[in-house]
Protein backbone atom coordinates (compact mmCIF):
# COMPACT_ATOMS: atom_id res chain seq x y z
CA UNK A 1 0.00 0.00 0.00
CA UNK A 2 1.18 3.45 -1.01
CA UNK A 3 1.37 5.98 2.07
CA UNK A 4 1.42 9.78 2.57
CA UNK A 5 2.78 11.19 5.92
CA UNK A 6 2.09 14.81 6.48
CA UNK A 7 3.49 16.85 8.84
CA UNK A 8 1.33 20.38 9.05
CA UNK A 9 2.57 23.90 8.88
CA UNK A 10 1.86 27.25 7.38
CA UNK A 11 5.23 28.16 6.16
CA UNK A 12 5.96 24.31 5.64
CA UNK A 13 4.33 21.23 5.09
CA UNK A 14 6.64 18.01 5.37
CA UNK A 15 5.62 15.51 3.08
CA UNK A 16 6.40 11.56 2.89
CA UNK A 17 5.38 9.21 0.77
CA UNK A 18 6.42 5.51 1.35
CA UNK A 19 5.42 2.00 0.12
CA UNK A 20 4.66 -0.80 2.91
CA UNK A 21 3.88 -4.04 2.00
CA UNK A 22 3.66 -6.65 4.88
CA UNK A 23 6.94 -5.60 7.07
CA UNK A 24 9.15 -4.21 3.90
CA UNK A 25 8.93 -0.73 3.79
CA UNK A 26 10.49 1.52 0.94
CA UNK A 27 10.60 5.35 -0.05
CA UNK A 28 8.79 7.30 -2.55
CA UNK A 29 9.35 10.49 -2.15
CA UNK A 30 9.75 13.14 0.22
CA UNK A 31 9.95 17.09 0.63
CA UNK A 32 8.15 20.13 1.78
CA UNK A 33 5.24 22.43 0.17
CA UNK A 34 6.43 25.72 1.25
CA UNK A 35 4.75 29.38 1.34
CA UNK A 36 6.22 32.65 1.39
CA UNK A 37 5.95 34.57 4.67
CA UNK A 38 5.13 37.58 2.64
CA UNK A 39 1.96 36.06 1.12
CA UNK A 40 -1.59 36.44 2.29
CA UNK A 41 -3.05 33.45 4.81
CA UNK A 42 -5.76 32.70 1.91
CA UNK A 43 -2.97 32.39 -0.61
CA UNK A 44 -0.63 30.68 1.54
CA UNK A 45 -3.77 28.06 2.38
CA UNK A 46 -4.71 27.84 -1.21
CA UNK A 47 -0.73 26.99 -2.07
CA UNK A 48 -1.07 24.23 0.25
CA UNK A 49 -4.67 22.60 -0.88
CA UNK A 50 -3.08 22.92 -4.31
CA UNK A 51 0.13 20.89 -3.08
CA UNK A 52 -1.72 18.16 -1.42
CA UNK A 53 -4.06 17.74 -4.70
CA UNK A 54 -0.75 17.24 -6.60
CA UNK A 55 0.37 14.87 -3.91
CA UNK A 56 -2.04 12.74 -4.16
CA UNK A 57 -2.31 13.25 -8.03
CA UNK A 58 0.69 11.42 -8.54
CA UNK A 59 1.26 9.44 -5.55
CA UNK A 60 -2.65 8.24 -5.35
CA UNK A 61 -1.97 7.11 -1.55
CA UNK A 62 -4.26 4.25 -0.22
CA UNK A 63 -4.01 6.18 3.26
CA UNK A 64 -3.04 9.41 4.30
CA UNK A 65 -1.27 9.84 7.55
CA UNK A 66 -0.69 13.17 9.80
CA UNK A 67 1.29 14.28 12.79
CA UNK A 68 -1.27 15.13 15.00
CA UNK A 69 -1.17 19.13 16.62
CA UNK A 70 -0.41 20.08 20.26
CA UNK A 71 -0.26 23.30 21.21
CA UNK A 72 -0.62 24.61 24.52
CA UNK A 73 1.51 27.82 24.70
CA UNK A 74 1.21 29.69 21.64
CA UNK A 75 -2.29 30.59 20.48
CA UNK A 76 -1.91 32.13 17.45
CA UNK A 77 0.85 29.33 15.84
CA UNK A 78 -1.84 26.97 16.83
CA UNK A 79 -4.36 28.97 14.97
CA UNK A 80 -2.30 29.41 11.66
CA UNK A 81 -1.08 25.51 11.54
CA UNK A 82 -4.52 24.35 12.49
CA UNK A 83 -5.66 26.31 9.23
CA UNK A 84 -3.00 24.81 7.12
CA UNK A 85 -4.29 20.96 8.48
CA UNK A 86 -7.75 22.06 7.60
CA UNK A 87 -6.81 22.90 4.21
CA UNK A 88 -4.68 19.81 3.57
CA UNK A 89 -7.27 17.77 5.35
CA UNK A 90 -10.18 18.95 3.06
CA UNK A 91 -8.07 18.46 -0.20
CA UNK A 92 -7.35 14.96 0.92
CA UNK A 93 -11.20 14.36 2.65
CA UNK A 94 -12.28 14.93 -1.18
CA UNK A 95 -10.49 11.82 -2.42
CA UNK A 96 -11.16 9.19 0.86
CA UNK A 97 -11.69 8.38 3.97
CA UNK A 98 -8.86 7.16 5.05
CA UNK A 99 -7.08 9.83 6.98
CA UNK A 100 -5.48 9.00 10.32
CA UNK A 101 -3.48 11.17 13.00
CA UNK A 102 -0.67 10.11 15.26
CA UNK A 103 0.50 11.82 18.23
CA UNK A 104 4.50 13.16 18.30
CA UNK A 105 4.81 10.55 21.14
CA UNK A 106 3.43 7.42 19.17
CA UNK A 107 5.46 8.55 16.23
CA UNK A 108 7.78 8.13 18.14
CA UNK A 109 7.28 4.85 20.04
CA UNK A 110 6.50 3.55 16.69
CA UNK A 111 9.87 4.46 15.03
CA UNK A 112 12.69 4.29 17.70
CA UNK A 113 10.62 2.56 19.97
CA UNK A 114 10.84 4.71 22.40
CA UNK A 115 8.52 7.53 23.08
CA UNK A 116 10.82 10.12 24.48
CA UNK A 117 13.42 9.77 21.67
CA UNK A 118 14.84 13.31 20.84
CA UNK A 119 15.06 14.51 17.17
CA UNK A 120 18.00 12.98 15.84
CA UNK A 121 17.19 9.65 17.03
CA UNK A 122 13.68 9.20 15.66
CA UNK A 123 15.88 11.06 11.64
CA UNK A 124 18.43 8.13 12.05
CA UNK A 125 15.55 5.41 12.15
CA UNK A 126 13.77 6.66 9.56
CA UNK A 127 16.97 6.37 7.45
CA UNK A 128 17.45 2.79 8.56
CA UNK A 129 13.88 1.62 8.21
CA UNK A 130 14.05 3.27 4.69
CA UNK A 131 17.50 2.14 3.47
CA UNK A 132 18.00 5.52 2.60
CA UNK A 133 22.11 6.86 2.16
CA UNK A 134 21.17 10.21 3.94
CA UNK A 135 19.43 11.47 6.70
CA UNK A 136 15.85 12.62 5.16
CA UNK A 137 16.46 16.90 4.89
CA UNK A 138 14.66 19.32 5.99
CA UNK A 139 13.61 18.27 9.26
CA UNK A 140 9.49 18.79 8.31
CA UNK A 141 10.37 15.87 5.51
CA UNK A 142 12.15 13.49 7.52
CA UNK A 143 8.74 13.87 10.12
CA UNK A 144 6.71 13.47 7.33
CA UNK A 145 8.39 10.24 6.78
CA UNK A 146 8.13 9.12 10.58
CA UNK A 147 4.32 9.62 10.44
CA UNK A 148 4.01 7.44 7.35
CA UNK A 149 5.80 4.75 9.14
CA UNK A 150 4.10 4.64 11.81
CA UNK A 151 1.24 4.31 10.14
CA UNK A 152 2.52 1.28 8.29
CA UNK A 153 3.09 -0.15 11.76
CA UNK A 154 -0.53 0.75 12.40
CA UNK A 155 -1.95 -1.02 9.66
CA UNK A 156 0.12 -4.15 10.64
CA UNK A 157 -1.06 -4.40 14.12
CA UNK A 158 -4.69 -3.47 13.07
CA UNK A 159 -4.87 -0.43 15.70
CA UNK A 160 -5.74 2.11 13.66
CA UNK A 161 -6.02 5.98 14.04
CA UNK A 162 -8.72 7.88 11.91
CA UNK A 163 -9.03 11.31 12.52
CA UNK A 164 -12.25 11.65 14.26
CA UNK B 1 -21.59 45.12 -5.08
CA UNK B 2 -22.54 41.50 -3.13
CA UNK B 3 -20.59 41.14 0.14
CA UNK B 4 -20.70 37.42 1.69
CA UNK B 5 -19.94 37.35 5.45
CA UNK B 6 -18.75 34.52 7.41
CA UNK B 7 -18.84 33.58 10.93
CA UNK B 8 -16.26 29.96 11.13
CA UNK B 9 -17.64 27.37 13.07
CA UNK B 10 -16.99 23.57 12.79
CA UNK B 11 -20.54 22.61 13.74
CA UNK B 12 -22.25 25.88 12.52
CA UNK B 13 -20.88 27.90 9.96
CA UNK B 14 -23.42 31.14 9.66
CA UNK B 15 -23.07 33.12 6.19
CA UNK B 16 -24.94 36.38 5.38
CA UNK B 17 -25.46 37.70 1.99
CA UNK B 18 -25.97 41.30 1.19
CA UNK B 19 -26.08 43.74 -1.58
CA UNK B 20 -24.43 47.83 -1.12
CA UNK B 21 -24.28 50.58 -3.08
CA UNK B 22 -23.37 53.96 -1.46
CA UNK B 23 -24.91 53.93 1.62
CA UNK B 24 -27.91 51.26 0.91
CA UNK B 25 -27.89 47.94 2.46
CA UNK B 26 -30.37 44.54 1.16
CA UNK B 27 -30.72 41.48 2.51
CA UNK B 28 -30.13 38.53 -0.18
CA UNK B 29 -29.79 35.76 2.07
CA UNK B 30 -28.74 34.00 4.99
CA UNK B 31 -28.25 30.84 6.81
CA UNK B 32 -25.89 28.27 8.65
CA UNK B 33 -23.92 25.48 7.01
CA UNK B 34 -24.33 22.61 10.09
CA UNK B 35 -22.14 19.29 10.29
CA UNK B 36 -22.96 16.97 12.44
CA UNK B 37 -21.06 16.41 15.28
CA UNK B 38 -20.87 12.72 14.59
CA UNK B 39 -19.21 13.13 11.99
CA UNK B 40 -15.81 12.64 11.34
CA UNK B 41 -13.96 16.08 11.24
CA UNK B 42 -12.50 15.48 7.62
CA UNK B 43 -15.96 15.09 6.76
CA UNK B 44 -17.24 18.16 8.06
CA UNK B 45 -14.10 20.35 6.75
CA UNK B 46 -15.83 18.63 3.52
CA UNK B 47 -19.19 19.73 4.04
CA UNK B 48 -18.15 22.98 4.52
CA UNK B 49 -15.55 23.56 1.90
CA UNK B 50 -18.61 22.17 -0.18
CA UNK B 51 -21.05 24.38 1.10
CA UNK B 52 -18.88 27.62 0.80
CA UNK B 53 -18.14 26.77 -2.79
CA UNK B 54 -22.30 26.70 -3.47
CA UNK B 55 -22.63 29.73 -1.70
CA UNK B 56 -19.95 31.33 -4.55
CA UNK B 57 -21.98 29.30 -7.01
CA UNK B 58 -25.30 31.35 -6.08
CA UNK B 59 -23.96 34.65 -4.71
CA UNK B 60 -20.76 35.34 -6.87
CA UNK B 61 -19.66 37.89 -4.00
CA UNK B 62 -17.42 40.73 -4.65
CA UNK B 63 -15.70 40.69 -1.31
CA UNK B 64 -15.80 37.56 1.62
CA UNK B 65 -15.98 39.33 5.07
CA UNK B 66 -15.15 36.84 7.93
CA UNK B 67 -15.30 37.12 11.64
CA UNK B 68 -11.73 37.01 13.28
CA UNK B 69 -11.29 34.35 15.78
CA UNK B 70 -10.07 34.75 19.44
CA UNK B 71 -9.13 31.81 21.78
CA UNK B 72 -7.41 33.00 24.96
CA UNK B 73 -9.29 29.55 26.93
CA UNK B 74 -10.22 26.52 25.19
CA UNK B 75 -7.26 25.72 22.50
CA UNK B 76 -9.24 22.84 21.15
CA UNK B 77 -12.06 24.58 19.91
CA UNK B 78 -9.87 27.21 18.87
CA UNK B 79 -8.45 24.61 16.69
CA UNK B 80 -11.22 23.31 15.54
CA UNK B 81 -12.75 26.19 14.43
CA UNK B 82 -9.15 27.41 12.71
CA UNK B 83 -9.43 24.20 10.45
CA UNK B 84 -12.84 25.32 9.69
CA UNK B 85 -11.95 28.53 8.98
CA UNK B 86 -8.96 27.09 6.99
CA UNK B 87 -11.40 24.97 4.68
CA UNK B 88 -13.93 27.96 4.12
CA UNK B 89 -10.94 30.74 3.26
CA UNK B 90 -9.46 27.68 0.81
CA UNK B 91 -12.83 27.51 -0.82
CA UNK B 92 -12.98 31.54 -1.14
CA UNK B 93 -9.18 32.11 -2.40
CA UNK B 94 -9.82 29.56 -5.27
CA UNK B 95 -11.96 32.32 -6.88
CA UNK B 96 -11.07 35.25 -5.18
CA UNK B 97 -8.55 37.75 -2.72
CA UNK B 98 -11.06 40.05 -2.11
CA UNK B 99 -10.58 38.23 1.46
CA UNK B 100 -11.25 40.71 4.70
CA UNK B 101 -11.45 40.15 8.29
CA UNK B 102 -13.12 42.04 11.09
CA UNK B 103 -12.67 41.49 14.92
CA UNK B 104 -15.95 41.59 17.20
CA UNK B 105 -15.83 44.50 18.29
CA UNK B 106 -15.26 46.24 14.85
CA UNK B 107 -18.17 44.29 14.01
CA UNK B 108 -19.93 46.01 17.26
CA UNK B 109 -18.71 49.40 16.40
CA UNK B 110 -19.57 49.56 13.01
CA UNK B 111 -23.37 48.33 13.44
CA UNK B 112 -24.00 49.46 16.27
CA UNK B 113 -21.83 52.79 17.37
CA UNK B 114 -20.78 50.79 20.25
CA UNK B 115 -17.66 48.62 21.12
CA UNK B 116 -18.88 46.94 23.82
CA UNK B 117 -22.53 46.31 22.60
CA UNK B 118 -24.06 43.59 23.53
CA UNK B 119 -25.80 40.58 20.77
CA UNK B 120 -29.40 41.52 21.06
CA UNK B 121 -28.09 45.23 20.59
CA UNK B 122 -26.25 44.08 17.71
CA UNK B 123 -28.96 41.76 16.22
CA UNK B 124 -31.63 44.69 16.73
CA UNK B 125 -29.59 46.97 14.48
CA UNK B 126 -28.72 43.63 12.18
CA UNK B 127 -32.41 44.10 11.66
CA UNK B 128 -32.96 47.79 11.62
CA UNK B 129 -30.29 48.68 8.84
CA UNK B 130 -31.26 45.53 6.84
CA UNK B 131 -34.98 46.55 6.50
CA UNK B 132 -35.94 43.24 7.87
CA UNK B 133 -39.00 42.06 9.35
CA UNK B 134 -37.72 39.90 11.89
CA UNK B 135 -34.49 39.22 13.82
CA UNK B 136 -32.35 36.97 11.97
CA UNK B 137 -32.03 33.18 13.19
CA UNK B 138 -29.92 31.77 14.18
CA UNK B 139 -27.93 33.98 15.90
CA UNK B 140 -24.94 33.08 13.55
CA UNK B 141 -26.50 33.85 11.04
CA UNK B 142 -27.36 37.18 12.70
CA UNK B 143 -23.44 37.21 13.09
CA UNK B 144 -22.33 36.71 9.36
CA UNK B 145 -24.84 39.65 8.26
CA UNK B 146 -23.18 41.90 11.29
CA UNK B 147 -19.68 41.49 9.23
CA UNK B 148 -21.22 41.88 6.48
CA UNK B 149 -22.58 45.45 7.25
CA UNK B 150 -19.08 45.92 8.97
CA UNK B 151 -17.41 45.52 5.52
CA UNK B 152 -19.58 47.57 3.63
CA UNK B 153 -19.01 50.34 6.12
CA UNK B 154 -15.24 49.68 5.81
CA UNK B 155 -15.41 49.92 1.98
CA UNK B 156 -17.62 53.45 2.27
CA UNK B 157 -14.83 54.54 4.48
CA UNK B 158 -12.05 53.33 2.55
CA UNK B 159 -10.74 51.32 5.32
CA UNK B 160 -10.59 47.61 4.46
CA UNK B 161 -8.93 44.75 6.56
CA UNK B 162 -7.53 42.23 4.38
CA UNK B 163 -6.83 39.07 5.82
CA UNK B 164 -3.03 38.70 5.84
Amino acid sequence: MIILGIDPGLGTMGYGVIEAQGDKRRVIQYGVISTRPGEATPQRLRSIFKGVNQLLDIYQPDDVAFEELFFSKNVTTGMAVSAARGAAIVAVAERTENLYEYTPNQIKQAVTGYGRADKHQVQQMVKLLLHMEDIARPDDAADALAVALTHANSVNQKQLFKIR
